[in-house]
């Protein structure tokens, strides 16, 4: 497997997932469904194999690969879905042992990737959250290890992969389905009800977290790379026209050009947009700036230094313009981390490094120094009994 | 100008420099010899300006190259250096006010690139500190703006391109010189001695930072290319050698196989190595931590939870192995910073930010939190009066 198809971003594995379903290939798609114990990746990673051993994503750092690999030749003879277990706590003395997964229990879900997942990428293609309900095991038989219905959060309840209503699934799986589904997480449960004992793998797939750059300088492409690496959909903003926006940034998934009066009206900005103001131009930058502030965005990074920003606050003061505390604490000058960098690049990272501690809502430190898991834990609440 | 050449990390600007110098082109390289404000780029921000245009780096955020590749072009056809301040203070209304240098002035030399300037590069390229010194006024005619002397830290006293005494130098340069190349910061001096006014631009060029991670895996790709990316020399540190490292790691500078127990054998580690250790094979791990622990490298990433390393320790405790507070407070681990993303990307994005940190002696925070400057402001006494 090469380097490129195995460190791909995540959005991209979703993409290619998408692609082959297209095609006619016999790809077998192999998500990690459960995880005990600490392991390199969470619950809802994937990866997906086709028939000449190529991998796109990643599930382990690498160490079991070549075991997926023979699985999922065992999976695409056979034609059905197999659940595999990789215990790593078993055997401390193993080369494996406190090793790939550094201490955990891994279930792998292996199946061939058919339709009953397209109704997962298209959602995904569109920007809407969806979760994927998957059965693991059905004590009753109803379901079959494989089934699929889905959660959206327009409809009332569970459906089918074709959009019927889905009666062979309870739903009272819809409440966490649609957590997970907001969250991007992915957990599976176990539901004892009436006798039937039933267990579910929920994939949760967010939209992609939107970032919108507002800038056609030079310095926005580092940005734009380094986000679109970490799985940000990047709308990079220019003024006034004179730059080729798609040429000079090939790295972000939309381009617009408007005037900076027009912000507001030409992007749907909501609470779930992360913003960046780097026009270098201080007329563009306040205009942009005020808009923002006037939106529910969560973060609105600008470059540049404080007294910059205390200037832009002074003329807003004297226009009459005031923002409440929430709208202020959302912004962030001078943008980003601290990480003492200068290089194009350096700036970039230190901006990254950021918004992902802000959409990830963590305060940036080391993580030795931090309490507790460095993963969230899911605590999706396994619905009646 | 193409979004690729500017935005290439610093190292590789030496490296296009190296490249030129030996064709027969006639190109010019822009430096910032001096910052007064705030300003995107630091005194030593360099640029290579070709003569269809082209431009490698960048010393602002891309406003001022238009403007730059004019002057470029009249330093060509002279055949002479010459100095340019752009003040972005003056007119805050002008479409550059508090713009493009965020509210500095930026003096910035545009010199033909001639062989003086080799020293450097083959510093640079074989890993040895040296300080550039160019003359940019001198009272008494004995040097021209351009002319040029280095600081070698081999040598007792500066030099001239051709590697001989310099005379025309006041040899107490040497000593911020010598700090300046240590720490690769640049600033510019000036001199008032005996009714001799001289300005020098001294431009520090440090080593490239080691960084040495220890591990095959697919995970290594990502922590590989973003940390090239922000200037590290990479080495890739695999053992048994069943994975051909060059191909699987592009990224990297260099590749070495080796066995776990041989890591400080065949390494030259010391205080200016930063090391990650991510083999995922806890005994692996272990002898390598146990080496990087004895060695006098400032950060050692270890990949995996707390309690693995406690276990580690357990260890080291039951074979009588101890180690200093100090070595001890140099390891990372978990590793990476706490920004809450969990895809291969985002993990090395983490670990990436925290060597920065590490490296740059930040506390990592939003730099909105930091009191005083972004940029640590270069103090170096201007020797003898």
């Amino acid at each position: 497997m090469t380097q490129n198809n195995w460190s791909v971003p995540e959005t991209e594995v979703l993409q290619r997932v998408h692609e082959r379903l297209e095609g006619d290939g016999a790809d077998v798609l192999a998500t990690i469904v459960d995880v005990e114990g600490n392991a390199y990746r969470r619950p809802g990673a994937k990866m997906l194999l086709d028939e000449a051993g190529e991998g796109v994503g990643a599930i382990t750092a690498g160490c079991l690969e070549d075991d997926l690999l023979a699985a999922a030749e065992s999976v695409r003879e056979h034609g059905r879905p197999e659940l595999i277990t990789y215990d790593l706590m078993d055997d401390e003395d193993d080369v494996w042992g406190l090793g790939v997964g550094c201490n955990g229990i891994i279930d792998v879900l292996l199946e061939p990737l058919t339709e009953t997942y397209r109704p997962a990428v298209e959602a995904f293609a569109d920007g809407r959250d969806v979760a994927v309900l998957t059965a693991l095991e059905d004590s009753e038989g109803a379901l079959e290890r494989g089934d699929r219905a889905y959660y959206h959060p327009t409809e009332t309840q569970l459906t089918t992969p074709d959009g019927e209503p889905a009666p062979a699934w309870p739903n009272e799986l819809a409440d966490p389905a649609g957590d997970l589904a907001e969250r991007g997480r992915a957990d599976t449960l176990e539901i004892d009800g009436r006798g039937r004992q039933l267990e579910v793998f929920i994939d949760g797939l967010a939209a992609p977290t939107e970032l919108v750059i507002f800038g056609s300088g030079h310095d926005v492409g580092p940005v734009t790379e380094l986000a679109a690496k970490n799985d940000f959909r990047v709308t990079v903003v220019g003024f006034r026209g004179s730059v080729d926006l798609e040429t000079r940034f090939p790295d972000a998934d939309e381009t617009l050009t408007t005037s900076p009066a027009a912000v507001s009206d030409d992007l749907a900005l909501d609470e779930r947009s992360y913003t960046v103001v780097m026009t270098h131009n201080f007329i563009d930058d306040r205009l942009t700036v005020e808009q923002l502030l006037d939106s529910s965005v969560p973060y609105i990074g600008l470059m540049g230094p404080h007294d910059r920003f205390e200037k832009m606050l002074a003329e807003f003061d004297d226009e009459g313009r005031t923002f409440d505390e929430e709208a202020l604490s959302s912004l962030y000058t001078p943008i980003g981390l601290d990480l003492g960098g200068g290089s194009p690049y350096q700036i970039a990272h230190s901006i990254v490094a950021e918004i992902l501690a802000v959409a990830n809502d963590r305060t940036p430190r080391h993580l030795k120094t931090r309490e507790g898991h460095i993963h969230d834990r899911v605590t999706v609440e396994s619905p009646s009994k």
